[in-house]
């Protein structure tokens, strides 16, 4: 067989193994949308069975033969596409083949339970509830950690699964920084004389005007509907890609802004999913690269574009006209205030764009300490506090407030969290790059064009794939290392003026 | 390994395989329901992967030694029910191994490639467009048969995958029986003297009310909402089983009757699902036996007890107050008569339950002759005309009314079309007897109550799954061979005071 035979082998291999996701994420997209109550156990028959059948034809060998055959082959013949297909799948072989499938299975089993004693925990914020299964998670992840090697810490095995090549001591240098930048500004601004913005009125905002409306923004800011659609999750989420991506939302009736911005953010991961090169289907090459880009993508139209002066110009009359005559006392600069609030509060998941990342850097330094073994699991309410009162000043009543609000080490997972301050990083660092690529382009929004912007999206970030991991990613896209001044600076010019600073 | 060992491990692994059937089922779901218009090619690739590794799992050495091991072990010391799933395992895996992988793949192709020439055939009524591939698909079919085996007529082997045991030399004899006393009977329906029932009311049918209408109907015949859905597509369906039942339905707003008995018809084939023994699921023990006693229960909810003039006593009003005031000046007994109108007409799908098994006795008679060598295809036309001609006395004016009217042929399934009709058969056979088991139980309908049928259906077919073979559940259930005189009675009794015969 010639190398071009081996690979076109290898690549019909890695479609089906692509294959096989596309169906388990549309059975995880049933169960969380379409499917009756009664249907849980049978679906998650059906989820077990469809992902051992995918492990094992991961590390199977036909897969270690491909592999074997392409690594002593002369691949680079090939091109840059078939090397990034390969580099990627053998370190999709490498992680779930260094894995003991005993582990796989204790872990599994120990997330089930976890999640359980976890959703007790919070319900009556009783840390003591949780606490023993959280270290039996902990202690499972570490050897997890171990199975899979690492070169600087134990942290990064877990880290790189979904931020590949991210380092622990590469954030935490980077978040101290921000951390340092962000805790003063934040001061400022909760410190400053700015009245607090009019409330936005209340009133019944019915299911389906909220739906007409997100439906026309995501239209015009390029979402493809050939391609996609929209249901209805009690979790919002983006799942699927290329030509069948699929977002979810919950409408809120007396609140119009969570599935407004819920919509815009889901839509930025789904025109990331929609930007993919289409002759590279099913293999890495049209793949998102990690979690960190793909939160860069839903972040630069939730809150960059999606919460931009400019972007209101447009959108406003279409709000005003879909609830009138709600908005019609409101002006466009008092709705503008209005979702640009700042406010020192508990909740990660409720944060504004300010204060955000110093829940995520909180988590993730707690995390370090966790899986390197210096914060014992019962510190862990104590030191939470002690971090919520450095960076953000104040104390949460409970535990459920505190360290108990997050579901995802309930679940096991650990080096998750820094992904979602990477992807403010990354969004302000790319967005730029972007106004200096696209001069005048945040003239753009006002009349409702968002074409430039996307197409530099899906040119520089889309349309590679995993070619790149993402800190050489965005020194591709901007020159530079990753620097915390873009975020910085984008917050600053954007708050100073609303906060009178 | 004990036998209960080897019975276990074989459930364990015959499990996986229906969850992987499950997970089939909802992605072909997903295809007619909700998945957008580019979706339509990866949704191919997925589908096609997962009954690859069915397929292979199914012929797999391990299905192999787990029959091997409890071909030889003490399997009747376990009872009845794993001699009912070890036997249909081994069916299934003998109708696999013995049919070439390259067979297998040469139908697909034929298959996808036929429906292709057919569709334009049909729509250009123009047969010579699709004979080739009829010539094709047949002797690829004729093919397949000969490798899975049969005793007296090829014809078995395709038909025997529909309809468990049933041959065709037996249904040669019932449905010319049938046909000799339905042409006589359909004769003296279409010259009667009564005037053509009157018309249903020309008026638009929101879909929401008929949709509302609809839930009320299968709610009370005891269709259960936590273990089942209704969604849209275009050529209604029902899937899924147990706990999770998908019915699906088409709105017409000219036409109420298309998803009002459309929904009755696919919620009796929902009740069957979810009346399986949940002890046994994922195995054959809770499987529908065959594709005629699945109609026959679709048609006992659409059409016995759907058009049953006690039933409409109940659900009259409930129509009249959704399309309030449309049916305020039509009379219950109008209606009755107009929902149970008899016409000869040219295509299968819109025929009533009078002359629909003539349609299928046609094409059941046709098929035998084709898959049996006597029929070449270019004859088809002319022979379908002059059956059409014969059994009620019309003759189409072109093919695609004729012959072209169906999409089976086109996708290769032959022997399927029988069990149309042999549904009609049971359903009569089977409702005779629980009228005798069940006095009065006519009588309910009329009082919204449907729980002693259903109760009944439950414990003699459904409770059943693949136990009996149709003809031995129709002789445990009703004491009796299948005899064509309970539809013929039916008929006779139901539409002489219509007609006035």
């Amino acid at each position: 067989m010639s190398i071009q035979e081996k690979y076109d082998s290898f690549v019909e291999y890695t479609r089906e193994l692509s294959a096989l996701d596309a169906a388990e994420s549309l059975l995880a997209w049933d169960q969380q949308t379409y499917m009756p109550p009664m249907g849980a156990e049978s679906k998650s028959r059906q989820l077990a069975t469809l992902s051992g059948i995918h492990h094992d034809m991961l590390v199977s060998d036909t897969m270690k033969r491909h592999l074997d055959e392409l690594a002593n082959g002369d691949l680079d013949k090939l091109g840059e596409d078939a090397r990034v297909n390969v580099r990627e799948m053998k370190r999709a072989y490498d992680h779930a083949s260094r894995v003991p499938t005993k582990l796989v299975r204790d872990i599994a089993r120990a997330q089930s339970l976890g999640m359980e004693a976890w959703a007790e925990a919070r319900e009556k914020s009783d840390y003591k509830i949780f606490a023993p299964w959280l270290e039996k998670l902990l202690k499972l992840k570490c050897e997890q950690a171990d199975a899979i090697g690492y070169e600087e810490s134990r942290y990064d095995a877990l880290h790189d699964e979904f931020e590949m090549g991210s380092t622990a001591k590469r954030i935490t240098s980077v978040f101290a920084k921000l951390r340092d930048e962000l805790v003063p500004l934040v001061d400022r601004i909760v410190n400053s004389d700015v009245a607090k913005a009019q409330k936005i009125p209340a009133r019944d905002y019915p299911r389906a005007k909220q739906e007409a409306l997100g439906r026309e923004l995501l239209t015009a800011i390029g979402f493809d509907w050939k391609a996609g659609r929209i249901d209805v999750s009690a979790h919002p989420f983006c799942t699927g890609n290329l030509h069948d991506v699929r977002l979810t939302t919950r409408y809120n009736e007396k609140d119009l802004t969570q599935a407004l911005f819920g919509l815009m953010h889901e839509g930025g991961h789904g025109l990331y999913e929609q930007g993919f090169d289409p002759a590279h289907q099913g293999t890495p090459r049209a793949q998102a690269v990690s979690l960190g880009i793909h939160e860069s993508q839903s972040l630069m139209w939730e809150n960059i574009v999606g919460r931009d002066r400019g972007f209101w110009k447009f959108a406003y009359p279409k709000l005003q006209k879909h609830f009138a005559p709600t908005f019609d006392s409101v002006s466009p600069e008092e709705w503008y205030k209005e979702i640009n609030k700042v406010e020192r509060s508990f909740i990660r998941v409720e944060a504004d764009e300010v204060t955000y990342c110093l829940h995520v850097i909180l988590r993730f330094e707690l995390e370090v300490e966790m899986i390197e073994g210096r914060l014992p699991v019962k510190d862990i309410p104590e030191a939470w506090n002690a971090k919520m009162k450095d960076f953000l000043g104040i104390t949460p009543k409970n535990d459920a407030e505190g360290c108990l609000q997050d579901i995802h080490w309930s679940h096991g997972i650990f080096g998750y969290f820094p992904t979602y301050a990477l992807g403010y990083l990354y969004s302000a660092q790319f967005y730029n790059q972007a106004k200096k690529d696209l001069p005048g382009v945040e003239d753009d929004y006002a009349k409702g064009e968002f074409g430039r912007l996307l197409g530099w999206l899906r040119k520089n970030i889309h349309q590679r794939g995993m070619t790149y991991a993402p800190h050489d990613l965005v020194k591709v896209v901007t020159g530079e290392e990753l620097d915390t001044k873009y975020l910085i600076d984008y917050l600053t010019k954007k708050y100073t003026p609303i906060y009178e600073l």
